[in-house]
Formats: structure tokens, sequence, C-alpha cells
């Protein structure tokens, strides 16, 4: 189902196009996330004003909401960026950062599931199971649960909301209704790197822009996150040069290199 | 009019002095902008509540504007750090990124031109032509017109406002009233870099600091960015590498490289 | 007092546990801070509302207050995370970056020492020196005290609240009642790279997650930071490579570096 054509066709299409992703996000992530959309070839563009986000999300191709670092001015213009993805019909990317950390987490990343009507939720297994668990439990940012154990929550949320749940982990699970696919590409030294995850969110963003079905979206995304990262880790000596050889990674990725390290499932 | 032994000299003046210069600028490109302003031999700081950015500024030698992540609390800060630096006598730079995407921008910029008084505005063509024309076009903080296209616009404002206009492109134009200079430094590397446009704001608050020839600070920054990008982009091998390099330039650059280098034309 | 085994023994205890450190923390500094903590195998997380602070530090085995980018909210944030890390009894490590630059710094980090019960504060001699002269006088963000001129406010500050006073310089002053530790390590390109003096502090929390004896937990962290500093110069060709050698050099640090580079004086 997921085929390097289909991938680079994707790359391609974000290359020339260049389209323009609008991220609500957190302030940690902000400069990494917008240089990682930019190396794959979208415009990134941040915004938050609630007098502006409308407008901004008006001009852009999909959206992107990181609950990463909140406070109440960003829930509201979150809601209402939404609110214009969904009159403009452009995809939004939901990512839950921490969901299960704090009250105030989980309960704006269950209500942006339910009122903000995202076509992809990305994050670990963590946050996906607080989406639906009674009570999660999550160690600051990082993933406890792998993956696997966040299947059923992830299916149980694509059903009720008719998106795809992207859960990251050592090896990535794509789900949307009956299908899964897994995407088993990454190095273990991208965990080491800050926001690696809210780069898994934006460039799914930017996948979403040029791809309407959000499986393979959300897919052709984790598969890129990881193909870079194996490059990356080539080069790198540390978390410090990995983060840099990952942004370069991203620019000169070629069909051979996917073609060559592609390592997906479906079922 | 531009000369090696000039922007030399200001760079010296840099070095030496460590002008601290007040930035109250977006979240996205604030670590990189410190960073280039440490690297070039400035002092950085960024402030922007209310109830210090007063006294800040008061302390400073220059201070930059950049709404590049804008919202309500940020702008009342903007006006009144920009009256601080007025009664101090010291260069305001104002960088109207996105100006023209959103109401929100085109009317701070505006109001930021208008009341803020300005010596100099660095933006790129679609913001400058944003701040004088009736409805912008801007795709996000891209531009989409050349630098040329917005020599009439800097034109206009800098005649009606006394500052000197520099657009940044593939060939920088720098204006101030009749006079027009023109950098061709630089390189195809830099828009994949998030904020290089922001971080040329930064260094040419660094060079107003110690150059009172608003037309002449403008011009050799610009220079400066692109021979340290064409310095860069020698040992790159992706965006990630070349903002590394980027700082690396900034701060081994002598006069002979720009000597070597310099690519300039005035008229 | 100060040996390589202790030193080594946090790591290896910080590495094994990846305590969670709560960063309650300036915009610059986000990314570099969260990089350097998960390069040393702590787990960082930011997180600034004051509807969550208090559930994140219940979570976390310290927390880390920086006062760089200083706004009402985030005060408040301040004191409430404060709060709950004393109920918690896990230790308080406060920056108080640019104190003496303007009231607003200066008389909120007084107000952080005396009512925030921090465990160590770690900062420059211009930054220390304010939180007890009538009227300190600090340059920005920079130091123009070395590290020496401001032991006497650390010891009357250690006295007077019982906490370890941690003054950064070419050679760090750690102080606690009557015990002084020096650590000579570092490198000149240190001050090159912004929020390097934040990382020391985010690292201070690190190391006070795993070891009870503030006065030590401190000493480790600059030990550390310097020694990391000097393996990244000897790899760096300015400062955007040596921060990213840098965090590297946290990741790769093993017994053996510590051994061969430590310089540390007790008194």
């Amino acid at each position: 189902m997921i085929t390097v054509g289909d991938i680079w066709r994707d790359i391609v299409k974000i290359r020339t196009g260049a389209p323009l992703i609008h991220n609500i996000t957190n302030y940690v992530v902000m400069n990494t996330t917008a240089n990682a959309l930019l190396s794959i070839g979208a415009s990134p563009v941040m915004a938050h004003a609630v007098d502006e986000v409308e407008e901004m999300t008006g001009l852009a191709s999909a959206l992107v909401l990181n609950i990463g670092t909140l406070s109440e001015p960003w829930i509201e213009a979150m809601f209402k960026a939404a609110g214009a993805a969904r009159r403009k019909k452009i995809p939004v990317v939901l990512d839950p950062v921490g969901a299960g950390a704090t009250g105030l987490r989980t309960e704006t990343a269950r209500r942006l599931v339910a009122e903000g009507c995202p076509s992809i939720i990305r994050g670990n297994g963590s946050e996906i199971l607080a989406l639906v668990e009674a009570k999660g439990e999550t160690k600051g940012v990082d993933s406890r649960h792998a993956a696997e154990a966040a299947l059923e929550a992830a299916r149980e949320i694509s059903r009720a909301r008719g998106c795809a749940v992207s859960i990251s982990g050592p090896v990535d699970v794509i789900v949307k209704g009956g299908d899964v696919i897994r995407v088993a590409n990454g190095h273990p030294m991208m965990p080491r790197v800050t926001g690696l995850g809210c780069t898994a969110t934006a460039l799914t963003g930017a996948f979403a822009a040029v791809n309407p079905v959000p499986l393979r979206a959300a897919a052709h995304a984790m598969a890129v996150m990881g193909i870079a990262g194996e490059m990356a880790a080539e080069k790198a000596s540390g978390p410090g040069s990995f983060q840099m050889r990952f942004l370069d990674a991203l620019f000169v990725l070629d069909e051979d290199a996917i073609a060559s390290r592609l390592r997906v499932e479906s079922a």
C-alpha cells in the first residue's frame, strides 16, 4: 500500500509547490520544525494571535496544532484556526504533546480531537492512550508505552472521529479505521533530540497538504522521518550533529535513498 | 560609496564595543538571531515585558523590532520600547515580518512605520510593498516579489518617513531618499534556513549601533550577511550544516574575505 | 571534595534514571537547554501555564526557574511551581538572568530567592551581585563582574537562605555557607553561544535531581559544562559548530574524559 513511488511523488509535490503550513506550536520546537519544513521543501508560518489565526489559516494548505507549551490564549487560537481550516477544507494535524501528564493537556487534547476535526493525530503511545483512557500516565513528553500498546486506542479514536492516528515509536504504527501500516525506519538517536516528534507532526502536515489520503500522508511522513534519521545517524557523533545532519538529509533525500531504506508493512 | 574599509571598520567597532542590541522579536528566531549577534561580536538581549522594555531599551545601543509572532501585549511593548529609543536617540530597526499576510501584521507594521520612527526598515519585497499598497499579497513570510519590484514603495516610505529601507532578495536593494545601493552577495541556500531574514534585521541593528548613517549601516549588514552566506555554503551539505557554518563565518569573517567577495553597486 | 568518581556516579544516575526536569525558562533557550538535558541523559519538560505547572512539577525530580524573558503570567507560574516543588521536596534551581538590568528582573529574582526556596542559585557575577546590592549594574545578560567579585554576595545569600550559589565565569565559584569550590574548566568560546549560562542552570537541575547535596550537584554540573566546552572547542571552528559539538560532548562524555580534564579546587 505504501510504495517508494508514492512517497517520492509527494516529496516532489512538496518541493515544487512549497505548500504553506500554518503551525500553532510550542516555543521549544518552533525554530526546528520550521527548518524541517523548509528542508523538505514546504513553506512554514508560525502565527498564534487570536486576531490573525483565521486569516493565516485561510492562506495555508494545512494546519498543524501542537499543544507542547500550552496556555489559554493559545488554546482559543487553536480552536479558531481549526474552524477556519474546516471551512477551507484543508487538513488539520494534531500533536497532543504531553497528553496524560496534566489535566490541562489531556482535556485540551481531547477537546481538540472532538471539536477540532483533525484529519491526522500524531503522538507517541502514552499520548494516544491518554486521549481515551480514564487516566493516562505520561512521563513528561517521553513515551513509556510502545506504539503497539496504543493500537487499540488509536483504532477507537479513528473509528469515532474518522481520522488517521499516527503513533511514533521504534516501529511507528499508523491506523485508519481497519487499516494499519507499520514503519520500521528510524534510529535510537532520534528521541535524544528535542522535538523530533513535533517535527514528525509538522512533516505530516506537509504531506497532508499534498496527499488527500490521511493514512498515506501520515505513513509517508513517518517513513521520511525515519529514513532521514538513518541518514543523519550515519554522519553524526552525538545529538548535536544528528540534529544538523537530519535537516541536511531532508534536503538531499532522493528516490534512491527511499528505495534502498524503506521498511514498511501494511496489514 | 560602500567600501571594504568602511564595512571592516564597523565590524571592528562591533567586536571591540560589543554594543547591546535590544530585540523584541519572534519566538522562532530568538535563539538564532541572538547567536548571530554574538557571532559578529554584539551583545544581544531579548526582553518583551511591558514592565521592563523601556528600561532595557535605555541600556541598549540599538532597538530591533520584529513582528514575526505578534500578539497584543508584544505590540504594546514595541511602541513603549520605540518611545524609549527615540528619547535616548538610538536607532530603531523594524522587520515587518509577514506584512500583507494578515490584517494584524499589515496594520501593526504600518503603525510602527508611522509612529515607531524606525531608522531602518528591513524586509523582503512583499513585506515592503504591503507597507504602502492597498492590498499586499504575502505568501506567509516568503517573498514573491523580487526586491526590485518594491523599489518604488521603498522610495516612497523613505521619503515620507526619512528612514532607510533595506529590501532583501537575490540582489538586496537598500534605499534612502534618492540613494540606492545594491548588494549582490548571498546564496540560494539562505531562504532554506528559517529566520535568516530576521538575522539580517538583527545584524542591521548591530551595524546601526556603530554607524550613524542608516543607509550605510543597512548596506554593510546586508553585505556581511551575503558574504557569510557564501562562506557557509562552501562548507555546507544542506540547510542544517549551512546554519551552523553561517554562525562560524560571522565569527571568523576578516577584511580579506570581505575584499575578495564584496559585490556592491551604488546608484 | 569534588572527585572524578562522584561526578561520574551522578552522570550514570542521570543516564540510567532519566530524571524529569521541569523547566520554566526563557524563550531564547528552551530548545537548546532541552537538548542539553537530553544529551546528558535527563528528560526535559517545558511547561509554564498557571493551570498546569503545579501538576507538572509534581511529576518532576527537579524544577528549574529561569527569568530570561519574563512577563507577569510566567512570574505567577514560577511561584506556583516553586510551591509545588517545596511540597514535593524536590530541588529548585534558580537562574536570575539579567538581574540588575531592569527593576522587573531584579525584584522578581529577589522575590524568588526569598520566597521560592531555591536549593541552588546559578548566575554570573553581575546577577549574583544584583541579588544583594542596592543597585546592580548588568549589561544585558553578560557578566561584567568576575565570579570572584560576587563571592561575598554569594556567601551572604547562602547564609541567609541556606542555598548553594553557583557563580559562572572563567573560573566558576560555587559557595555554600563557609564552603567554596572553584572549577577552572571551560573555554572562551562559551560566552559566544547564547544561553550556555542557562544550559549550566538546566544541567544543575539534572545533577540536583540525583545528588542531594546542593554544593556538590552545582559543582558537578559546572565541571561537566566546562569539560564538555573544552571537548567541543577542540572540534569547533566558530560558535555555530561549537554549539553542535557541545551537545555531542555531553552525550559521549565518559569517566576518562572527566579524569583527564577536571580542574577543581576546594577551600
